[in-house]
């Protein structure tokens, strides 16, 4: 598509049709992330590798490393998301690159301007790294298909299709209280049908080698045909907890709690909220993730959610980590 | 409370009532500041003599020192106020640390997170100073008892609470010009019912010795038994402002200029407005100051604002220096 | 006006009688950076110069360099624009200044506070210079007279007066593919009646020599007596296109497009909208600028665009080092 051409942005089924070498070069580079689907093993391993060595930075008196001075990072957030941003903002300054925060909502995209005449103009300003938030699936693609050489895209969150770093901070966070992924049995429970976050999770727990994948919630929140990606459907939580040694909860999106897919918030808890009693049937040693913000009381309880098992915060620590990884690997390659 | 639970703030009243420890160490160190009440002479001094040797910084030709490098500060601020944001911001730069704006409003606060989940999600990216605005009284108290030992969190401004930095540049300011405390007669005058600045002002007068404190305006705007703060209440100003060193003018907000408790700005001016006429009755060396934003015309007119014993503008620039000093002794310790 | 005068801004037409010697000192130097209009063509060239410097900078690996290290310089935004906003951001974090954002519109502007009160105020924090932007013509004028001899004022653009770095940056764009003025035919076309881009263009290109300077557009668009500037007036574009080398097209804001002044954006595009055909009468090896956004089929075609002819985005490379040379210049007088 030609620079000038309106921003018709992809359909997400087509997302996943996607040339991988979009983002791995031919020798195995990683030139973008864009989605966990299709990155190998070895680069997955290589992410998480990096980030260990960035959580002892996070650490340190001063945070600090030069490992992106001078560079120009761009937060181009096309829907709001002040956490993402500041993840991803904290990161960088980290990193000591120079960030800049556009609310594209607000500006350009009001004058008229299209997505990639907005890139191109960025990218004529000499940007280093494009961070992407949209509302529409396959935006940061879009963007990573128009963009030169020199510059690279992390998508953080597009539509319903992925948020790679999202997934990849799970899994440094799996690995790190279990040790590894090949003896595991992994539960993600709640609105799999909306997230991109079950998504990009499904497909990094796949390909590091978890042997036992499945997903929890009602015929009306999961995908038809979900277990083509390799996983086991359950609709029913006590059931699908069993014996698990990590629980994946997923944020319920407000605008699902009441209406056509849900019959409320209160009913969904019952049935698929995590409490101590429906987590006393997955492994003593089970912990617990969300993403955040978390809905107390609609998916999980509070007393799971700030219990022993909730490993929730730690994984927001890690994020920086992961996010410090992989802006130092796209831009060292 | 434990941090899930959902935010319900104290009540002003509340407020008061709380433990001295929570800001001061049993060895008297400052851990955060959330209120000039109850804060030893000697806090209130130190900060003041740090803030001095700011000052000069910020007259450098380059403003900066490495204090804070590496830092991660993050202004909270659940309530805008572009001005007091970009003081704390100028001076955090100023001590080389990195500064993450985060405009709560429009942001996790809309996907329903607690302020406690906000908090503590900062922490988790090792976040090592809030600071806090919120309309809330006790918001940033709620804020310090729920973080970890190395973490800081600086009062921007909580309800009708308490604006500690405000109180302190004010102290610096009258310091500055009257050599001293020990020997002034000082008038608080206008809304001091809706007022942060005149709480945290009284506190701090008082505990620095200043003999006696005034508070002048309307009953309707005045607190019920606002003289067991120590001070001497006065609704006629011209008798107020007699033999006065020091004008210390309050802002009156938007909402209150009409309604209940005031006919209307133009009478509040006639007569509570600070005039060329009425600071005659002050000392011939009496100096004025004002937290600002000034309402020109009804709290103070031009002629006072803009004369030759107003100290405003001084206000703001040791306003930064006090900051500095405010957030390197927080981090110091 | 007294600073705390209300700021009632000067007329459009009063602003061009301004002095010039409130952005240029009597030995030449340079203060601020209001207008393009009076400003002499070697101080116009002494920016160009520098920024030819600055190119190199933006293309390094580490893209910095330390001349404004601990100079804080404010983005002062009164009406949104965060593609400007950027460009300058951008251009202050690689001279390595501190930047703080202000969009004024929605905080102390709305408590009341004047423009000049503002300012005031920041520069008690000690602000090292303001970049401006205002809907009103003047507002920068205004900030300039008001402020002390440290600080520099840069409009960004203030109603149709003037938009100088646009037009500096245009220039700098010239000379790069043209070599010089002396020889050269210009075109501007569209709606240089609302246009600043326009106005600031004309003056540059005047003062540097260029010897013909066309304006192109509909009777509805082009200022009355236009042609005392110096230019030359053409209502048809085919005819004003020819054997031009360089062709400026303006952006057609979005109000203009109904209404009184126009028919419709299409009848628009079919008289003053630049197609490759259109774009044939001018020399061939004519180049085309934009000061972007575009409205792509309203006044100009995508064809076009991202055509061979267009330097649509080495102008927005270009304007940073511009931006970059004219901070760097007043800040080093």
């Amino acid at each position: 598509m030609p620079p000038g051409a309106s921003a018709s942005l992809w359909h997400p089924e087509a997302v996943s049709t996607l040339n991988p070498s979009l983002q791995i070069s031919p020798e195995g580079k990683l030139l973008h992330l864009l989605t966990t689907e299709g990155l190998p093993a070895a680069t997955l391993l290589q992410i998480l590798d990096t980030a260990r060595s960035f959580v002892s930075v996070t650490e340190r008196e001063i945070k600090k490393v030069p490992l992106l001075r001078g560079k120009a990072i761009f937060n181009l957030f096309f829907e709001p998301s002040t956490r993402t941003r500041t993840t991803f903002e904290i990161a960088a300054k980290r990193l000591s690159a120079d960030v800049v925060n556009l609310n594209i909502a607000t500006s350009s995209q009001t004058k008229g301007e299209t997505l990639l005449d907005t890139v191109a103009n960025l990218t004529a300003m000499h940007a280093d790294m494009f961070i992407v938030r949209h509302s529409e699936s396959g935006a940061a693609h879009l963007i990573a298909r128009n963009v030169g050489p020199d510059i690279h895209v992390i998508n953080a969150g597009d539509g319903r299709h992925a948020h790679p770093t999202q997934a990849l901070l799970d899994m440094f966070t799996i690995r790190h209280y279990k040790g590894g992924f090949n003896d595991l049995r992994v539960a993600i429970v709640g609105d799999v049908l909306h997230s991109r976050v079950a998504r990009s999770e499904i497909h990094a727990l796949t390909t590091l080698g978890v042997p036992e994948v499945r997903v929890i919630g009602p015929r009306t929140l999961l995908p038809r045909h979900v277990q083509n990606l390799g996983v086991h459907v359950f609709h029913d939580m006590e059931a699908g907890l069993k014996d698990v040694d990590v629980v994946m909860m997923l944020r319920l999106q407000q605008e699902r709690m009441s209406g056509a897919l849900l019959p409320s918030a209160g009913e969904f808890f019952k049935s698929y909220g995590l409490t101590p009693a429906k987590l006393a049937r997955a492994k003593p040693d089970a912990i617990v993730m969300h993403p955040g913000p978390m809905n107390r009381g609609v998916e999980i309880d509070s007393a799971v959610a700030d219990g022993g098992q909730s490993v929730i915060l730690p994984q927001v620590t890690f994020g920086i980590a992961v996010r410090m990884a992989v802006m130092g690997i796209l831009v060292g390659n």
